[in-house]
């Protein structure tokens, strides 16, 4: 990702986009030299601070504080003073600035000229990464020269707890309210770095952030130190005449605790710092390359004919490594940690559309993440407990595992979440065949969700087990009876509880769980309600859905999106209008609960009725579209959810990643051009390509084999990359794959024309509003 | 009504029970000396403050912020000192101490027997009316007398603003909120009277309150006036012997205004004081007295068998009385003005509970009431079309007119308020006959609820017209389709309109009614769905209710009521359980929709199922009850709705009468054991006693004709008191009542047991909890 000029009108957007994270440690890409700036920010995966939830009229159950991301000490911090003027791209003349983000070396680097309003020119180098192998570790390399003639330069480098942050707008409660301070607590400086340790007021998690530096330049320049109680400042001068160069690598490390003394987490940064230290830049740098060579080896994609989306492709899929990469035992925010949109919570994106990329890509950070899951099982078991229900309960959106939503109709009752975090286990189980995980991760998750859906739904003589009052996927209805998507993944859910548990039958027991139980579980998957109106041969989103009046689409201008902004959830729950695929996500994560027919009609019955005001949608869409057939529809949709970000299509960028939306053009290309479907028994393609591109190849591991599948237009190459012989279907055909690759043609598709979405609402690579 | 015994600990119950009213002002029934009490209260119908309504996630068409009731100028304080030791209850001794609130006459009188600390030894007598002649107007005549040797008495009488209230528990927004503040404007003194002026700090409503005073005593006792920004005394003092009394005649009167000056308010009030001084004491008590004798005339009912209900309903209709009596374009709050309870707003409660009372007994009252309603028109409009929607949304609890709430699942969805209000109006014009208040009130009102259903409803192929993703009465149920009483509810509406725009067409073209819209509300009423359950054969209090999953009542302990302060709704919403009458109250009011067998079936079904978490749901209970046969179980619901603040039955009695439930033990009483139903053309009898009564008998208004019907077991006698010849039906038999009383036998019924309730639920006069 290459910006070839400095644009201070979208400065927090790119701020956003060259964001550095490897899932523990995230720097947005702000100015090293701090000014000017959209949003500061410097996260760290779980550190988080409480705030009161505010309600109108609380109810029993409501959570009474949430959990917000805590923009922690800043250590990017590095001013610049050229013969006394600060360095201010705002001031002087800038002659040139670039930014790049390298995908393959996991590095941003700025370079910059700049004349100081006294007249110094000089040119200014910066590169700076998180590193993916050492987990509390970033660096940066700044290096100043001068470009005419001599220049005196000071830098200072600096930690700053408690930053100065812009004017915030009303936050999601409507609230204008500072961000969370930090208590100072102890610093140190000795020779082996500056470390500050910060304490959040309420929540009481303690931050240790430290600094370390290595000069080089002409005269053996000096650090001096000195501090305060929420800064850390090292400064460093030197004269250069024209060919020399000073040079300062900062190595940062930071961590934090609900639990260690200020003394043991200062060791523990010190001892980071130590060790980054001496293992200097440059070997930084190495391992950082070494190690995204080994994950593009077994993950890259290729998009021949369209350079934007093959890049926008690759962008995404680098963010969703970012956000999981690292974060081991902490949730992957539905922003990463790239800005605190949402607060810096995680939802059901992170199970539903960024695990599958993680499996297939990087299996270990999906497994963490579910191990994460896995651990909040004691908050999600007291929560179902708190709700009369056995199981677990997830929360909605959530920090520490317990519930910050404060808005319960499209939250709590959105039961599928429980669904959504069994899919993405039994997912992860089957396309790594991990029995070790299975076992203590996996099974666990099952166990106690199907225990949910077995008490939250009953049997009913007429219908079937029914499970009513819940919320769909789709946030444009709320508490409907026997909502497909929900219906559909809990019975799925049932059905690998069961499985799960004849696999691991100690285990099982370990659980409490018993034949009669399991039995249970199968009678409610098999008598499972599946709404369907035989009238219009398509399935409700819900019971009743059908029969809900239509939306006014030609009456809703197109300033009135997203709808939820400019009307009551009283009237979009009562009719057809859908924000976000809910039945058609079905379709994908369900695929064998419909026919190719049924599915056909379904994506023409709901596409004129879904308006994407979520950025949880294209993808999917993309996904079935390709599935019936609307390559070309699919692969708009496809390139809406590559382009989120890097177009600022829904205008909030500046707050963050949509990490779940750059995960699903992944999953657009890989699910719906390559029709690649999971099932118990194994890998399934069903490639395809629209006229626009020439081929579409990406590499994915499976069952800890590394494949790769090349798609033309008229025929699909499989090559197994690494590993043993391993059988994958193409449509309906069988095939084993070894070292040769097996090239086989794809049958053609008699389909009519796209369906139509709502006015005004075609995918589209340009800018419109969503969430 | 009469204590025989002051008891500290349920102070603040009685100052409920002891609060007067007019409609126009309230008093709560505080000790005149001001301390100790409960909750101070004085409030004036319609004069709020507002305050912001918090959010955890604000949505369009949310209010931002909610009125409130204010504690106005505290005028009741009347502090007595003897030998320089204040009378206070709690110090010295008391001897006696009676209260009695007189129904007939309209005053609240005390009386108290004190020795003081000191020894001192005096009888007081206090009597206090707010005026049902004068309607700003209130006044207390307060004696004191020495009891065994001389005394030397001082009296302070004041006005009091922003008098300190005690520690407030939370709010329901869950929030400790100190009481609005007045602001002082503009004080004044003169021989007419003190007058202090204040505003509320942000509506901005000027309040003035005014008291001037007659005293008698031994050695003219003279007036020493003093004051201050927030206060206004009065001190007179005497040396009384044995035999010598001291008399204080305090007028009081009230004003507010959002428009008027200081000075122009305070003329008003003072006007009132000398217009009440004019009348004398003595006058004031003959008025009152005369008032209410008329009203009694034409109101009393009589239960003979009970001297406990009897004493109940005549206490609850008195409570009804005093709230609407003078309102006059205010609304009638919940609580009327007898405390804070749900902040001072009025719900449907008004329409559906209290005014059918009044119309039946004081049909100029809800009159006024509903002049009340269609002058928030312009509100409810705006808040309609704010929701997309022509016609008018009424808000579910207000007291200007605009929505108040902000838990909009359980009020704004509640679009039967609006079908409530219409109900109210077309009942009041066929009660009373009044042509002109349907031209100018009910058209305007119906014709705007009319379009409202034409709007949100919608015509659907398969089922019919539906109105989908509300919510009906019952609180235990949300957002759902076609709830049975808002689609019969709305089609009464839709065909009351459409009669009311063929009874007057010219002021139907002044609203811009055209055939063509009333063609269409026709059209929607023909279609309405009106879910039925064959397999059950029940009618569901929604489209799928009776397929929900049922409540686990035999895992729901005692202290778990009301279920949703244990519960969350996700769990009550989804079950069958029922907070409060809803298909139940259908039958009440739409008696023509269910065959009677359907009524017998449907009682069997909800009444196991129906918690009575809400004081509006024993008296509807107690209707259909005694319809189907249920004679005894009718007779308890009766008495439960009739005896729910004399017995502080939900434990909240302290923040003011349950007015809805009052008016309904009226209800049970004549629409249930009287078996009486409007309809248009003309009122119907069905009586028939428990065995507990000898004879009950009720007064009431019909088209300006007083009637009497009077049950005993075996026969039905009817009166016409006043008036012309007219027609009623005796069960099946049409009467003309002429002068002389017609009487007929009652037929006999056969019915089987009565149904069940939950597990400790049955209607009781003992304490259980609700809202």
């Amino acid at each position: 990702m290459r910006e070839r000029e400095l644009h201070l009108d979208v400065l927090a957007q790119t701020e956003s986009i060259f964001a550095l994270s490897n899932g523990y440690l995230g720097l947005r890409g702000n100015l090293d030299e701090g000014e000017p700036h959209g949003v500061p920010g410097t996260y760290l995966n779980g550190c988080y601070e409480l705030r009161p939830l505010p309600y109108p009229e609380p109810g029993y159950g409501d959570p009474e504080s949430e959990q917000t991301l805590v923009n922690v000490t800043n250590g990017k911090l590095i001013r610049l003073l050229v013969d006394d003027e600060p360095f201010d791209v705002r001031h002087g003349e800038l002659t040139q600035h670039e930014r790049v983000l390298d995908l393959r070396a996991g590095l941003l680097t700025r370079t910059a000229r700049w004349r100081s309003p006294g007249g110094g020119t000089i040119q200014v180098k910066s590169t700076r990464l998180v590193s993916l192998t050492q987990r509390p570790v970033a660096a940066i390399c700044y290096e100043v020269s001068p470009v005419e003639g001599p220049v005196r330069v000071v830098l200072q480098s600096k930690l700053v707890a408690n930053e100065p942050l812009p004017p915030r707008p009303p936050d999601r409660h409507g609230l204008v309210r500072p961000p969370p301070a930090l208590v100072p607590e102890r610093s140190q400086d000795s020779s082996a770095g500056m470390v500050m340790v910060h304490r959040t007021a309420t929540s009481g998690l303690r931050i240790a952030a430290g600094m370390r530096h290595d000069v080089v330049g002409p005269g053996k320049p000096r650090l001096q130190p000195d501090r305060g109680d929420d800064f850390a400042r090292v400064m460093v001068t030197a004269a250069l005449a024209p060919g020399q160069r000073l040079r300062l690598v900062k190595y940062l490390a930071y961590g934090w605790s609900a639990e260690r003394s200020p003394a043991a987490l200062g060791d523990q940064v010190l001892a980071a710092l130590t060790a980054a230290q001496a293992s200097g830049w440059d070997e930084l740098v190495r391992q950082q390359r070494d190690w995204l060579d080994a994950f593009w080896d077994g993950a890259d994609v290729v998009v021949e004919g369209d350079p934007v989306i093959q890049q926008a492709v690759r962008f995404g899929l680098f963010q969703v490594l970012q956000a999981g990469a690292r974060a081991a035992q902490h949730p992957i925010p539905a922003k990463g940690l790239t800005g605190l949109g949402y607060d810096g919570h995680t939802f059901w994106d992170a199970e539903t559309f960024v695990l599958p990329v993680l499996t297939f890509t990087h299996p270990a950070a999906a497994a963490d993440a579910l191990r994460w899951r896995r651990s909040t099982l004691p908050a999600a078991t007291a929560r179902a407990a708190q709700f009369g229900l056995p199981g677990a309960m997830f929360p909605w959106r959530t920090i520490t595992g317990s519930e910050c939503s404060g808005y319960w109709p499209a939250s709590t009752a959105a039961l599928h979440v429980n669904a959504d975090i069994a899919y993405a286990a039994w997912q992860h189980v089957v396309a790594t065949g991990d029995r070790d995980f299975e076992r203590d991760t996996a099974l666990p998750l099952l166990v106690a969700t199907a225990r949910l859906w077995r008490g939250a739904g009953h049997h009913e003589p007429e219908s079937g087990f029914r499970i009513d009052g819940v919320t769909g996927p789709d946030e444009y209805s709320a508490l409907v009876d026997n909502n497909t998507y929900t219906n559909l993944m809990a019975r799925r859910n049932l059905t690998a509880a069961a499985a799960a548990v004849a696999r691991h039958p100690e285990q099982a027991r370990s659980l409490e769980v018993t034949a009669e139980e399991v039995a249970q579980w199968r009678q409610a998957a098999a008598a499972m309600v599946v709404p369907y109106d035989p009238r219009l041969g398509v399935h409700p989103q819900s019971e009743g859905f059908t029969q809900h009046a239509a939306w006014d689409f030609h009456r809703t201008r197109p300033d009135q999106y997203p709808l939820m902004r400019h009307f009551p959830y009283f009237e979009l729950y009562r009719r057809q209008v859908v924000k976000q695929a809910d039945l058609v996500l079905a379709m994908h994560l369900c695929p064998d609960d419909f026919t190719a027919a049924q599915k056909a009609r379904n994506v023409r019955y709901y596409e004129p009725i879904t308006v994407r005001d979520s950025s949880l949608s294209a993808a999917t869409q993309a996904v079935l579209a390709a599935e019936v057939g609307h390559l070309d529809l699919a692969y708009a949709y496809l390139a809406e959810a590559a382009l989120i970000d890097l177009n600022d299509l829904n205008h909030n960028t500046r707050d963050g990643m949509h990490l779940a939306s750059l995960a699903g053009a992944w999953t657009a290309l890989v699910a719906g051009l390559g029709g690649m479907r999971l099932r118990d028994h194994g890998l399934s393609f069903a490639p395809r390509l629209p006229r626009r591109l020439d081929r579409v190849a990406f590499r994915l591991w499976f069952r800890q084999r590394r494949l790769e599948v090349t798609v033309r237009a008229a025929e699909a190459t499989y090559r197994l990359l690494t590993g043993a012989p391993v059988a994958i279907r193409h449509y309906d055909e069988e095939l084993t794959l070894t070292q040769s690759p097996v090239t086989r043609p794809i049958p053609t598709i008699a389909v009519g024309p796209a369906p139509a979405q709502p006015p005004g609402r075609p995918p589209g690579r340009g800018r419109h509003a969503g969430e």
